[in-house]
């Protein structure tokens, strides 16, 4: 009966996933292979992944085919998330942080600090090739200054891109930025005061922190949920207590925790943003990296004052340096400081982006990163899972590249990271993501680089270093 | 008499210079060609040469010929100079200063505003082919992350070409930046803080201005001669009443005013540093463009508290944003600051240049980009005195690329620009160089671009609106 030959392939299948053979991360042979390989029809292959998804062991994705999940650990082994705001703090100093960039670059160390994506992610005979172009079609003037708002074919490539998340901006209303700290700077530069009041997301993305303490800034810390990022509810309930200039946000595959607003959490700030008069500086780094495919819309397609951050230093290649801002009101303010600050943009890097996203098969690129840091953290997840205590917890990134890591209280992180680079391991402890100085018991790992039995050996490592 | 034949040739020599056929910044022809068109001796041409020399008309640059000479105006008509310091003032705001930069893109503008080098002095083949060897070395790795103090190579690089100035510095003292601009920014937060007095020139290099105000900073003027730099007799009074944090100084082919330091001036502004315990701040962007071919030593080489600052955008490539910084006592906080605000450099741009330092012939093509703008300072100078009012003072600059002009007290250079801009020429007003926005009566010209008919009408067009 054929009932019982697709149930037979899914056992056979199952098997083959629980022992190893297909692993977290990796793509199922097609349907049509499959079929050949085991000698049954089309349809019952069909039928049997759709069991497999059904209990949980592999996953559909769109135009991909199915993918072995990772190991799914039960609600209670998520990372644990505060419900309220905590009291405005001045940003204290994080001394361990030099230390650990300086060790970033060093090819003899385990780079999971960096969230970068792999060399060999970065296309560089499509850019290689792109730069002769350039250099035929300009001659010299590829190399000229760029003055802000930035080489006018980079702001309309940059303008179609964001209609994938429903912004529409002219290339007029776009400033192209020295990637995306540069964009940061400007937004918060144009909206606050020394002494202002900054909401962020606790974690949230160091370099965030950096810029509010360099820029005399206070900082009230917003809880970030591992699934549904800022948690509106704490920041409505902090917004009754204090004024707040501005607040910066990753509503999409959060760095580091991964979370994703829902449309109705966007909403609902958005609205916040109108009723109390902040400015809701959305960083969109990561928008694009989704595991799925899908591409959420900006904060700013449902009303309040958005200025809106992107880069492509996640999803093209860092070294170019190349993001950019749509600042909305604030448009003429930010120019003006970046005539003052950082006037002139790398001319060559403009052209080579906007040439990649109007004709390089910038989309095809994305599809095939996006499945590869999705295997990329389905495997150093599954790595962690088994290395570490059973009392740790693991977030379950939906996006990005970043895995966050939180042991019992009483683990000190910034110890385990010193214990790690020792042994050649790089990975940023919790305080770092932290205004106030927290997460004392958690870290991040990332897993922007290919997963190999070296990876897997400092995994393996770090396991033993935090106890297990 | 031989006396008789180079005193002949000498004379037609003179006529012909006189009457247009050699100009202002021309190569004369080489002493073998002379001797085939006029049928004497290799001798008695160089004693002709000479003889033009010694009559002003003529000057020989070594290893490169002789070049006609600008006409040279009586020492009465070089720009005049204050002779003391100014009371400190907050700087005040140019808004003139946007719209002159909204326009210096713009093809239908001739850009006597900008100072950079014409799109045809960038060597575009020799930096594509570095490019594509870069590509074929490195991979990816060319694109990926470059964190402070940057790439090696380009510290490398740049440590050997400091020695010409006599800048011992190792690859391990030098932080590579994004251009000049951010070096300054850098070098400023590094020694100041808010409300601190800087001494700076006047005029000085807008950008330094902007900076200044951006940070809170109060400046007192120094002023500065189109000969000999910055007036160390006045800014040595002016130290006696102020105390002074840093000191931004361009030592040599000063932008606006073409002065060069001599060494007894450097030597003691240098003591001057250790005495009052300021920091100088060396913008040395200029430095490699003598038109003589000579390279001038660092401050630093005097002793004192120096940072010193270059980059590769007024030689090379304005559009690759590379600058460098020695910071010397304040390496630590210039980098702590720089992964900060601009934590990543454009990993491409480091190793093009880089490579174009070690082997792409940069002498060679210093001493090309020297000549030519020798010559286009040169032709552009004789235009101006032909167009202008005899009223007016121009410098005679020895190095770099643009002209000073003063006019006559009661002459409004910000209403000229205007006016300028209106008939499509841009240039930049003298109150965009002065703290106090004082300068009224100058406005500065670069050279920068190709000389040719439409600049020289652009000139004339000029000179009857300023009223010949």
């Amino acid at each position: 009966m054929e009932h019982t030959r697709y149930e037979t392939l899914a056992n056979r299948l199952a098997e083959l996933i629980r022992g190893g053979t297909f692993t977290a991360g990796d793509r199922m042979p097609s349907v049509r292979q499959s079929s050949r390989e085991h000698r049954v029809s089309i349809s019952t292959v069909i039928e049997a992944y759709r069991r497999l998804e059904d209990t949980g062991l592999i996953e559909a994705r769109p135009r991909s085919g199915y993918y072995v999940k990772a190991p799914s650990l039960p609600a209670a082994r998520l990372p644990t998330i505060a419900t309220h705001a905590k009291k405005p703090v001045h940003i204290g100093g994080a001394s361990l942080f030099e230390a650990l960039m300086d060790t970033v670059a060093d090819p003899a160390v385990i780079p999971f600090a960096a969230a970068a994506p792999d060399d060999s992610m970065i296309p560089r005979a499509k850019l290689a090739s792109i730069s002769n172009a350039i250099f035929r079609k300009h001659g010299g003037a590829a190399l000229r200054y760029t003055l802000p708002p930035g080489r006018r074919e980079l702001r309309v490539a940059v303008s179609k891109r964001l209609l994938g998340a429903g912004i529409k901006a002219s290339p007029d209303e776009i400033i192209t930025t020295h990637g995306a700290t540069e964009a940061l700077l400007l937004a918060l530069r144009a909206t606050t005061r020394r002494g202002d009041l900054v909401a962020v997301e606790t974690p949230t993305y160091f370099g965030i922190l950096h810029l509010l303490r360099d820029l005399g800034l206070r900082a009230i810390e917003i809880p970030v949920s591992p699934r549904e990022g800022l948690l509106v509810d704490a920041f409505e309930s902090a917004l009754r207590k204090h004024r707040v200039a501005a607040c910066v946000v990753q509503p999409d595959f959060h760095n580091p925790i991964g979370g994703v607003m829902p449309p109705a959490a966007k909403e609902r700030l958005a609205r916040l943003s109108g009723q109390h008069g902040f400015t809701i500086i959305e960083d969109d780094v990561y928008g694009e990296l989704s595991h799925e495919g899908v591409r959420n819309s900006s904060i700013s397609l449902y009303g309040g004052r958005v200025i809106h951050i992107g880069a492509i230093s996640k999803t093209l290649a860092p070294g170019l340096r190349v993001g950019w801002v749509v600042p909305g009101p604030h448009f003429a303010e930010i120019k003006r400081l970046k005539n003052i600050q950082c006037p002139w943009n790398a001319t060559l890097s403009e052209l080579m982006v906007a040439e990649f996203l109007e004709a390089g098969g910038y989309d095809r690129h994305l599809r095939r990163i996006r499945q590869l840091y999705a295997v990329q953290c389905a495997r150093m997840r599954q790595a962690v899972i088994e290395a570490f205590p059973d009392t740790c917890r693991v977030n379950q990134p939906q996006g990005g590249f970043v895995l966050w890591i939180e042991m019992p209280v009483g683990f000190d992180a910034e110890h385990f990271a010193v214990k790690a680079m020792e042994q050649r391991i790089s990975l940023v402890p919790g305080p770092v993501f932290s205004a106030s100085g927290g997460l004392r018991n958690c870290f991040r790992l990332s897993c922007g680089f290919a997963f190999n039995d070296r990876t897997l050996d400092a995994v393996r490592l770090l396991g033993k270093l935090a106890g297990k």
